[in-house]
């Protein structure tokens, strides 16, 4: 692993070192679990007491937290962003072992492979099928007929690829996703489910990354997209002619319905379900678990199934729990009142 | 791609034609993306305004929909099963190349293929396993010991069969799915949780479709059963035992724990999550994300977790967002009966 | 099959005899579906009518059981124990066929496989991967770079594990799951999302079974880890740097976040979701769906969504179908107290 002074961190960062520049950086660690020679950050100020006790060699911190520490600061600008790039830095991306093309994978004659490609043992790379230059795709990893992968991409073990999809550039999909299987379609009739033809596909845009168990269905007309820049977790479910925009961020067991439209930079928590057919503006935020069953304007925050704006709902959900104390309240009120209510006319009729 | 005039669709999905009955359609697209060629549909009457504005050279409307149209008009009985069969007509269904046994496929010495199959590259069919004619496994999937495929299935790439599940004819099981793992069974004793054989197995039923990545637990004691016809979405979870009637549809990422008996035509909505050992009737709706924790009759229409009456829930879901203000209400009713109390007995301290 | 007396049966689970000792045991049923030489059990009393039904040839009951049954019994402290003890006895656990190291099967010369492993076809053991004694490894599966897999271990068709990820012994991981995919992590900066690399892994500790279709993720900084015993349903989603304390129980399609920390002997309902940096007790009982957003304390029994203590929950998630007559009540009360207040100043004005 390599080792960096603080300075020379701070420099490539483009931030300002508070105390010593030249302690050893040579890895990265959280606050409490840092110990000599890792860099630690402080992206939340309610942590700053960790400060004292962390055995971190340096924290990165932001611009206006400056304290009188102990420990070496390096002072930047978005302390999680330069955190990043540190790691980038010290430890650099995941490696890949440069294998060509093994003679154990089976590449159709008609698919054309770009250059400097390693394609893995028991890789199918189906007819009329293309791949662009420099992909890694991993063993086991079915690439269908007339599919288009772009360069840079990594596709993991046992990703399936359905036919003529479209994979942009520096995609990555991780192991054991599903791309371009049928839409969820059938017209029922006397009872039956009949099949629909799906003959829309799938596209991902570059910059993309899937991730692992995901599946992704293809359109039924049209084309199901996933926009420029858009990350998905784990075992995500996304229905047929669905349009997810750019730069958004899809946490695992999210699951959207078909022909649902999403604006760009959305972020959609855990196991979040959102029906077809809804237009999501841009840069929402939608909490974990919610239901979303209705249009979502632009920079609205909701949460809660169904799902409603976020300040009303998280006082709305967590008063759920004082649903018996309110019910007996309204019994004890209806008596009072009954009583109330008697003793005036029992005074009544005594007046009588 | 074939193109037919609107007189011949309408005469293949036994409708009339009002317009020009001459129009060429070569394929199909929803009203507000139709163009030059496209047939659309009229499922749903508040999509009618719609009619004015689309591009679409036909457009499938219901029986009781007769409107003075520019566009012509398909009048079909059931306009989304006339859809399907249109786009069947023009498009037909998935393609798949004739490929027969790859030998970079590994079948078993007493495994049986039935006549006209394609086995691609990667295959496993274990021993003993029996596969019917004209099915297409593609590459990656493992066909277990002892399991029984019918005719006319369609299994997908890196789908998992474990050993002796029982799979009926025209069959279609989507990739990364796996059928017949063990079930979740242990007896926690002392602390420790001692795996329980996991006997039963997996038995879908003719004209059954498995969406992606889903998992279909084999059962302890009996089977567990998806009976013929119905469909289930991607990545769903089925309980070891449970038994779903024929002709359902499970959407996406709904979850049924074991031991669960459900009827005929069930729909079930994405994220739905059922506990084991409930009886669910027949034709029962659950609306998506709900969570159903007691036994459900026939028709019902449910939803909420608890999953409750549609009309019901639908009102009492609704109104969790006034939770806050109906709090309030009641705080300022007790105050206000405190105030009429107090008064009345300050009333009779003064008659005193 | 193999044939036992309820005496032989007894005497393996230290059990007691009521009635005939000589009747004949081959297999295990449920009460309602037992048969002819069928043993069943009884491990909650609600169900203790079918023992008058029941066709079984024995039944397993608790100590404090004690009827005049007709059907002979079995006496066990813990008869769901005797029951899998039984279940063990009859059916073994599941048999994997000898295959030994398949020529089909890709190893890296500088991998290292221990004695007695059968490796399938088209596995995939990367470079410097271990593997230990007795492992059975199925078509398909992927064994990273660096992995180290202990003895004993089963590892089902088509699963993926990335590199250096740790697995302990008699670990079982189903078909399709994917161990060590990078975590979901990334810095925003100026609306990119930038990938942090994630240069923690995962460890699968000794006895732990993971579900079909799981995604576990590799930690950023440190690892994700099962510990010892722990059991996983199918398509459950764990975060990066998750630690699952020993001996736990997750039900299919639970979703955990990043950073959490649970006890041991916690039971986590199907499709629970726990958000990230959490601390969960030890021996936490969580149900169906849940939502957990707080830290949770030893020995707590909590559901909904959020999550609250059972008790309070089991009452407050039930009256939500009570909400539109509580609202009514709220109006008819406020009117009632109109009526009451402007009776009041009426009379007043009338007195002046």
């Amino acid at each position: 692993m390599p080792t960096k002074t603080l300075e020379e961190v701070a420099r490539y960062v483009n931030g300002r070192v508070f105390g010593d520049p030249n302690v050893k950086i040579s890895s990265a660690a959280t606050l409490n679990k840092a110990g000599d020679g890792d860099i630690s950050f402080l992206a939340n100020l309610k942590y700053e007491k960790q400060l004292r006790t962390t055995k971190a060699s340096a924290v990165i911190v932001g611009k206006d937290t400056i304290t009188d520490s102990k420990v070496p600061l390096l002072v930047a600008e978005d302390p999680y962003f330069a955190f990043m790039q540190i790691m980038v830095l010290l430890h650099g991306h995941r490696k890949h072992k440069k294998v060509g093309i093994s003679r154990l994978a089976y590449i159709s004659d008609s698919a054309k492979i770009g250059a400097d490609c390693d394609i893995h043992n028991f890789v199918t790379v189906a007819d009329d099928a293309r791949v662009g230059d420099r992909c890694i795709i991993y063993p086991g990893a079915y690439i269908g007929e007339g599919v288009n992968v772009g360069n840079d991409c990594i596709i993991y073990p046992n990703v399936t690829i359905y036919d003529n999809c479209k994979i942009g550039n520096r995609v990555i999909i991780n192991a054991n996703s599903a791309i371009g299987e049928d839409g969820f379609g059938f017209a029922s009739h006397n009872g039956l489910h009949h099949k629909i033809p799906q003959i829309g596909s799938v596209i991902l845009e570059d910059d993309v990354e899937i991730g692992a168990c995901c599946g992704i269905e293809r359109g039924t007309l049209g084309d199901t997209i996933i926009e420029k820049g858009t990350k998905l977790g784990d075992l995500v479910a996304i229905g047929h002619g669905t349009r997810i925009g750019p730069h958004c961020l899809l946490v695992a067991q999210v699951g959207i319905s078909g022909s649902t439209i999403m604006g760009h930079h959305c972020i959609v928590g855990g196991q979040v379900g959102i029906t077809g057919h809804l237009t999501i503006g841009n840069s929402v935020m939608i909490g974990a678990q919610a239901g979303v069953i209705n249009n979502v304007g632009d920079n609205k925050v909701i949460f809660g199934s169904p799902a409603i704006d976020a300040k009303i709902a998280r006082r709305a959900y967590s008063m759920l729990k004082n649903l018996p104390d309110m019910r007996k309240s309204i019994h004890d009120l209806e008596k009072q009142i009954a009583e109330l209510e008697q003793k005036k006319s029992t005074k009544k009729k005594k007046a009588k």
